[in-house]
């Protein structure tokens, strides 16, 4: 068990079997709730801040760079010219203060339903949402579906899946509909990504997703893992899918070299390298 | 916290501030006290079984082949002809199976301090344990580091160092002494690989394993990092050194891609993406 003298956040996982928790340097620091689901904050000892919504880290002061990192720069690079980008939830703007890093990027769009999302992140996460009055940036707290749903045809050049679990507000973002909007609404060599849970414990809905890419007309897909210890299993992925012909393997990669931006996890061969899957993954999860 | 009506094994890692949980289906199922450490195996919901040194998760039924498959191949592949391997740790012989699949390999010996890993082993994960009468195996049960200081000069292709945390019976695997004792027991190509612990909460310790191998004289030194669920933060490395003048980059990537052997998490591609090393990582251990 875990020491009695101490305060702890645990996440049960209960389909993987597994638990995971960070011990607190206090009780709950903050917490609201929202129309839509309970967040919370607490303060770790080693973590930094924490996030969690309805029970579930969302994200840590400490190693949100690599879902963050892997949910904007792969994408960005697979595009030749990324100027339209729609961020679809990432209410906590770690994804955004990514994407905002691109030169080339004119207009990002943020939509995310839960505004108290955002609003505890600028309290507690101010590094994340430190872009956010870029002129660039729009936020809107609105139904992401129903937002791409009503977005113009060959719009977009990118859009980014950066939502919660497929469980209660995120739901329909897993579904094959909202994937063909999305379709619809990106440019003819447009880039999808979307965040797709862990390789080991959640092989079924990767799976789904690619087969929603699949049958929405996208091309060449690839599911890139990276490590994210506040995550269960500590394994995560990012599924991207192009519109275009194009491999996904011929991203911008002296783009990714050369770029003037910093990035603590990703880099040029690092993104090459990840997009290598794993044999059990590649052959679990083929077409 | 974790519900109570439910049984848990839970490891505390403290200088991490986390902790990990595995729901279990019954009480401890088997256990014994070495003269070096205390081994307890359970019985998880999803993992599997799982064994416990001190406390410590030492692999589970369902995720060691990551951990196995990288600690082995990646060597293996970057050695022109890999015929003689010593193996220093490695009770469970999961790391073993792995070498003996390699049909360049002429011997192996492993050399574990403590017998009663590998008969625990034989017991609850025979899967990994079913190429131990293979003959090219020897399997010792005495002091690596007095073996490896006895071994012969220019005598061995490949170490692999397979042991538990730097505490306890492994701390002098951690030391300088070790890694040049090593240096000289292997032949003028030979490759060494440790394992390295987590890329996220244990960089000082993936540091000084690099400042060991370079004062060695290895020349070539690559952290290749991997997830690894059942360990502190879900992602682990193993440290690979030179000790000829060839790149670790120019492994035998067409001899991975034909390889004659199955492999769950480890290819060609996924060996050339892991050698790309995170730019955190890659910044924080340069020499």
């Amino acid at each position: 068990m875990l020491p009695e003298n101490h305060l702890w956040f645990t996440e049960y996982h209960a389909p993987g079997g597994m638990a995971q928790s960070w011990l607190l340097e206090a009780e709950k620091i903050d917490a609201r709730r929202s129309p839509y689901q309970h967040i919370e904050i607490y303060q770790t000892a080693s973590f930094g801040k924490l996030m969690a919504i309805d029970g579930c880290v969302m994200l840590t002061t400490r190693d949100n760079f690599l879902y963050h990192e892997m949910m904007t720069h792969p994408a960005l690079f697979s595009h030749a010219d990324p100027q339209h980008v729609a961020i679809i939830g990432g209410g906590d703007c770690g994804a955004l203060l990514e994407v905002l890093k691109h030169a080339t990027v004119q207009q990002v769009t943020q939509i995310d339903i839960d505004e108290q999302v955002t609003r505890l992140a600028e309290i507690h996460f101010p590094e994340l949402t430190q872009s956010n009055d870029d002129a660039r940036a729009s936020l809107l707290f609105d139904d992401g579906l129903a937002w791409i749903r009503n977005a113009e045809s060959n719009s977009l050049d990118v859009i980014i899946i950066d939502s919660t679990d497929p469980i209660g507000p995120a739901e329909g973002l897993f579904g094959p509909a909202f994937i063909a909007d999305c379709y619809r609404a990106l440019k003819p060599q447009g880039v999808i990504v979307q965040q797709s849970e862990s390789p080991l414990i959640h092989q079924p809905l990767i799976k789904g997703i690619r087969g929603n890419m699949r049958a929405a007309g996208f091309g060449d897909l690839r599911t890139l893992g990276f490590p994210q210890p506040c995550y269960p299993s500590g394994w995560w992925s990012a599924t991207l899918g192009s519109k275009g012909a194009g491999s996904l393997d011929e991203f911008r990669y002296d783009d990714a070299i050369n770029k003037a931006f910093a990035t603590l996890y990703y880099n040029a061969d690092l993104h090459r390298g990840a997009l290598a899957e794993p044999t059990f993954l590649r052959d679990g999860i083929s077409d």
